[in-house]
């Protein structure tokens, strides 16, 4: 998508040098935009560490092209087996929980296994990277082209005013490489010239809604405004929502979502406003070994520190306050389930279908 | 309720100097404790403007207490029926949509008509000053006389295992003289022994959960934990709230509740949950022509710098940082409304009634 103008993704191999990483360092947006250069593993390691950048398909590709660079680093004597398996696992460490992370590392090294040259192992880390990338590229147009029909409809029935899309947390395309997934229908419409405007919920506490989805939007140009998570009812209620479109961190074959805290109380609304909500999501997120209502998904309880202090700037300058004070308590709960009987469907790469068992396994024969 | 052990009101008349007025200036809560000396009817005229204190009952009293610090600054000489109406318009003005403050202004500056000496017209304002204190700290103690019944039937359901109360901004002692409204309940059921913790919305944009409900609940020692707005739902799927209380700013008589933008996603999240929802109130607070719906009740757009800046500290100083850039756009719409049928009851100081008009009317007779 774009940015001041020019096309950007979140990650890439330098054109010029292609011993050199480039990501999106996500840690100053909105505030400001940096690109930073990563030249060896450690330095990969460090940025998803460190979430200079984050989102699950994202994570997977930054993972593959830290063994690439690791690859390269060592290019000038023959590359061992515990070589691999060390930068491997030293990766995988860098978020732990995240799946396609060391989903990305173990398919890449698996391909590398029994390449003779470090150039031909080179070259294989560089090409499973790129595949990785175009994979998760394809899937979020994909999802984009099954979504758009829905944006399509509703501005048919609107007589061309804007659809005005409801969205919580950052399910855009800097979590991706390129689209994201709730944004995809979305920047597709755009790029159509179908009037959308979407209304950004800000996302306490991290504010990912406020930080990065309002961004990206702005940058290619898509008219969003930024509202607290206490006013998505309160627009459906006027009348002033057509949809609602989230990302996913999981689904069941079921249906039920997964998601950012706060997801379930907008699908809430969303029914009671006879309004549709739809969670755009590749057929990757869904874990098909999960119950009806996803009830055994963990829900991870984060650091209380993500509510206590904010990051904003000061005179320009990148400052964090502390919002409230040591002695109270908090908790901070990451993510809610949304039940599938509040899903109007769910929209993957293979096209979209209602949130049930049926229908979701039509889509994926292969699953059952 | 209590502050530091001891016990406090948000307004009261120096026992020593009558001629000064006391507030517990809240822009600095919870970071800072301060007691604010107003002089004279312009410093509460400020007091009331910039929100040293704010709370509709709180600013009824400070609007009564305003108009006899004018009356005691002018005692040297008779005092005119114009300097009379230009006080009680100049302090009206302060917050021109609050309604408590002109009734009270009116109120006094009616009572103190015909009064002789400026000895009687100042005792008379005094008078009717403390029973307006009076009135609205009796109103909350009776709510919560009402309300806590349901609180203790609740606790002998859960063998005296904490009762779990979720509550969205400040509807607490803060806003009012004493008890408050949502909190009068918890205060009463904390001073009898019954065990009751509370989920406080932090309530974005404004941050009145975070900063001053759980403020005042710590200080007075009742268990409190503080969740950003979106996690409601989550916790009320799991089990983990009992019941919701909420204030209102403005009440119809078929039991719809307008209140701080977000408690109506709370109410959806109650009911898909099986928890009471209740809405606790004076019937002052009741706009006895509103229509079925409240549909007709004017949503407040206050000032975008709400979202895009926030207060907190860095190392212990006050600090404001903005976290939401200049060029975003944003919207914040100040309340929501909860309709009826989602509403269990409403604690009034008459007594608890179900949400309809037959039942609120039976309790309001002379309103019929």
């Amino acid at each position: 998508m774009k940015v001041k103008g020019d096309h950007f993704e979140t990650i890439w191999i330098n054109k010029s040098d292609p011993s050199l990483v480039q990501i999106i360092d996500q840690r100053f947006l909105p505030f400001d935009f940096r690109i930073e250069d990563l030249h060896s593993c450690e330095e990969m390691y460090i940025a998803i560490r460190d979430m200079h950048l984050r989102g699950a398909p994202l994570i997977g590709a930054a993972g593959a092209l830290g063994m690439y660079l690791a690859l390269i680093e060592n290019s000038s004597e023959q590359i061992s087996e515990s070589y691999i398996a060390d930068k491997a696992g030293y990766l995988k460490s860098s978020r732990p929980t995240a799946v396609n992370l060391a989903w990305a590392v173990d398919r890449l090294t698996d391909a590398i296994k029994g390449k003779k040259t470090t150039a031909e192992v080179i070259q294989t880390a560089k090409e499973v990277s790129l595949h990785i990338i175009d994979e998760e590229r394809t899937n979020c147009r994909l999802i984009g082209e099954h979504g758009i029909k829905i944006i399509e409809e509703l501005s048919l029935k609107k007589n061309g005013t804007p659809v005005n899309i409801l969205t919580h947390c950052n399910a855009g395309w800097l979590a991706c490489i390129d689209y994201g997934t709730a944004t995809a229908p979305v920047y597709l419409a755009h790029d159509k010239g179908i009037k959308v405007h979407v209304w950004v919920d800000e996302t306490r506490p991290r504010n990912q809604g406020a930080r990065l989805t309002a961004w990206e939007l702005q940058q290619h140009g898509v008219s969003c405004t930024v509202i607290v998570d206490n006013t998505g009812g309160h627009l459906m209620q006027q009348g002033m929502v057509d949809m609602v479109i989230v990302g996913s961190d999981r689904a069941s074959p079921f249906g039920d979502i997964v998601n950012k805290v706060g997801t379930y109380l907008k699908a809430l609304a969303a029914r009671d406003n006879h309004i549709p909500f739809y969670a755009a999501l590749p057929s990757s997120t869904i874990d098909w070994k999960l119950g009806e209502g996803a009830t055994e998904t963990p829900i991870e309880v984060r650091d209380g520190n993500e509510l206590r202090f904010i990051e904003g700037t000061i005179d320009g300058k990148i400052s964090c306050v502390e919002i409230i004070p040591a002695a109270t308590p908090v908790v901070n709960y990451g993510f809610d389930i949304t039940p599938a009987r509040l899903v109007t469907g769910i929209i993957t790469e293979r096209g979209i279908s209602p949130a049930n068992k049926r229908s979701i396994f039509t889509l994926f024969p292969e699953k059952s």
